[in-house]
Formats: structure tokens, sequence, C-alpha cells
């Protein structure tokens, strides 16, 4: 039976790879790699970790083209549809690689933080064996490149997709939260008093981090997310709110 | 003017290194070492992260008894008053080396997560500049071991110290909280009905996973911290709380 690896990569930086990554990649004999046409620069990063790290004895690639988010409707019963879509692609993009046992993917951050991969593999033929490598994710990206713990000592810190600081607003009893998968609209609509430390293209050559009081910075941000996403045709962004002043 | 860089070296595994924290040990020409006899199995895979990476060209090494928090009285004021002795042991440890100019330090999991180590590192002379690379962290060893998500799809995780979730109880509106720093009490007094996800000495040879019900495997994992405490001289251990059955 196949076994599949999915391998934590960070976040932007190919020099996130943990030797453990390395050593998972060069132990695959088939690497399933998703086609973005949308964020070509992710798909340069993945490359340059594989011509980095595997040269002459490269395993086989196995394409599959990254179905799409159906929008609108119940947004869980999009991504369940969604990720069923995507198991299948990454089935039939497999199964023109019958000889191939030992399968990798690559997982941008931290395959356990806001990826699905895992949920995804879950999917595929309960025979197949699953591993895990983790990686550095985009969180602790953001946090060393400000050089700022993520937490008070001893409080809690929170980390929330963007839908749901805005659909619950903030989390009582938390000082720090860490919001992920923001278009711009919970940063725009979230009026608590905080500080504000903000990343975008983490890890890559045109990273850009804003941080200061939310209600001083916020204008600054969505109009540089705005800016950037038009210059580069795509952007990834993270950011910290704390409420006591660091 | 002096630089220190903090280097997450990931979590027990040394081959959880990044290329980026081999090159930050790389380019320093000295290196502050904790004295913690306490736990002399993190000693060696400290150990045996510099004498993979440095070889012949090792900096000097700068040793530090790490001081000890003081119990009892005001938490916050005990914590404060550990990290400024802390502070005073890494100034006194580089003042032997005037000419060193590149610091680097080497951070158990990620320096930002639940880690005091840029904390005190704002305590030294402000001139001094501070890098920080992330590293893999705890949660994502966690999380990799155990082949699971620590999110559920659009919902939040909440990351906090025991004693916090012994204080306030378990946070509302969460359906994922990750526990750190636990001394048994919490996971004693939690009475939530969730399931577990437990990991002790994570990436380390003695290595130890449990999961299930909360209510079927608390009496189990208590017993087994206390008995691998005993056999081992230490333990670090964290756990994933949901209540959402997985």
């Amino acid at each position: 039976m196949r076994e599949i690896t999915l391998v934590g990569i960070g976040c932007g930086n190919p020099d996130h790879m943990t030797l453990q990554g390395i050593a998972a990649l060069q132990g695959a004999d088939l690497i399933l790699l998703p086609e973005k046409p949308e964020k070509p620069q992710l798909a340069q990063v993945r490359e340059q970790i594989l011509a980095r790290h595997l040269g002459a004895q490269r395993p086989r690639i196995a394409s599959f083209a990254m179905p799409r988010r159906e929008r609108g409707g119940d947004y869980l019963d999009a991504v369940d549809d969604w990720h069923r879509r995507i198991a299948r692609a990454w089935t039939e993009a497999m199964a023109a690689f019958p000889d191939c046992r030992h399968v990798a993917l690559l997982v941008w951050g931290d395959p356990a933080l806001y990826d699905s991969t895992i949920r995804i593999a879950r999917r595929l033929d309960p025979e197949m064996a699953l591993r895990v490598v983790p990686g550095v994710s985009a969180v602790s990206v953001l946090a060393a490149a400000h050089g700022i713990p993520l937490n008070h000592v001893s409080s809690p810190v929170a980390i929330m997709p963007a839908r749901q600081l805005t659909a619950r607003g903030w989390p009582e009893g938390f000082e720090s939260v860490v919001v992920m998968l923001d278009d711009g609209h919970a940063l725009e609509g979230c009026k608590v008093s905080a500080h504000i430390f903000w990343g975008a293209y983490l890890g890559m050559p045109q990273e850009m981090l804003v941080h200061g009081p939310l209600a001083k910075r916020r204008g600054e941000i969505l109009a540089l997310r705005k800016e950037l996403r038009a210059r580069h045709g795509w952007i990834m962004d993270i950011y910290l709110l704390t409420t006591r002043t660091p």
C-alpha cells in the first residue's frame, strides 16, 4: 500500500524547510503538485525547494489542477464539496503512477493550522498510511518578523479565521488574537481598541510589515492590501491584534 | 554593536532545525547556552545540533547558569523578577567575550509561543539588534504526531497556559484548546466533555502519545505523567482538547 507524507514547507522562504522535511522529500518517489495559476510565486517557491534538495535523483511529479471552492451558498457545505473534489483530483493524479509507493505533498506553512490537507488526506483510501511533517507556520513567521512574542505572560492566544472574528466579535478574556484568511472585511469591521502587527508576503522578497495602533493603521493597511494585490496579482497576509500595549 | 539572534530549534528532534536556523548558528561567533542540570536530555539535543552543523569552525560558547523562578508569591511578579535575572546572566556571560559581535541563542520550539526569550532579549541594551528565526512549535509537532489538524473548518483555536484554563475555565465559543505548561492540575480539574490528544517528549525517542475521550483517558494520562517523570527525571507534555468528535 501507499504512504502519503504531508510536508510543512514553511512560509515563503525556502530556508524555512526543516531537515526532516527535506529527508521526507528525498524519500518520496512521487510528488503531488497543485497547479494554481493565480499564485505563480507560490509555485516558484515549491519549485526552488524541489530543485535545491532533489537534484538528479528527482522523483516523479504528479500535477493536478487545483479545484476551486464554489462561492455563495452554505460555507461549510462548499468547503466539504471542495475537499471532496481535491481528494478526487489527488487520487486521479496518483493513479497514473501505480508503482510509486511513497507520495509526498508540499504544504504551505504548517499542515495542522488552517490548512485542510490533513482533512483531505483522511478522505483517501483509509489503508493509505498518513504521515505529517510539521512546518514553520505563518503565525510564527509573523511574530518573528516583528520580533514579538504572540502571547503575554500567563495569557491565552486565539487564532481564528477572519469570518469568525466578524461573525462573533472579539473573544472574551483574550488579549491576543491572530487573524488568518482575511480579505480585508474583518479588519475593516473590527472596532476593538488594539495594537496591530500585520504582515504580507511573509518570508518573500516583497515582505511588508506594518504595526501600530489599529485605529491609526487600519486605513493604511487596507489601502496597502489593495495596492499590493493589484501589483502582484495576489496577496497573502496575516495579523496579530493585541489589546495590551506592547 | 552586538546583534543577538534567537533561533527556534523545534521540539525534541534535531531534524526540526530549519535551513535558516542552521545558517544563523553558522553565522554566529558566540553561542549563549543555558545550563539546566535538571533536564540533561534537552542539553543533549542542543549539543547534537551544534556538533552536527558547526563542525570545526565552531564559535565560542558562553554558558550561563539558568536562574530559577521563585515559587509562591505573585506569579507575574515572580516571572518579572526571573526574566530580570536571566537577562543579567546573559549580559554577564557575554561580557567575557567582548570581541564577539554575532550572538545566537537556541530556543526550544518557536520563540514566539509561550517562551519568554524575546521578552528577555528586549531587556538587554536597546542598541543591541534583535533577530528572531522562527521554529517548529510544540503545538505543530503535537498535531503532526497525531496526524490531525488543530482547528475545525471555520472555527478558532485557543492556545493557553494551564493556569489560565484552571482559573477561567473553558473559553466560550471555542471547540479547540491547546494547553501548555500543565503540571497535571488543569487536566485533573477540566470537566468539559472533550476528546484529548496528548503528547509527551514530542520528537524524542521516548515520545508518548495518548488520545481518546477525556473522561476515559484522564486517569491513564495522569498516571503515565507521574510514572514517566519518575523514570526520566523530567517531563514536557502538551495536549489539544476538542469538544467536537474527531
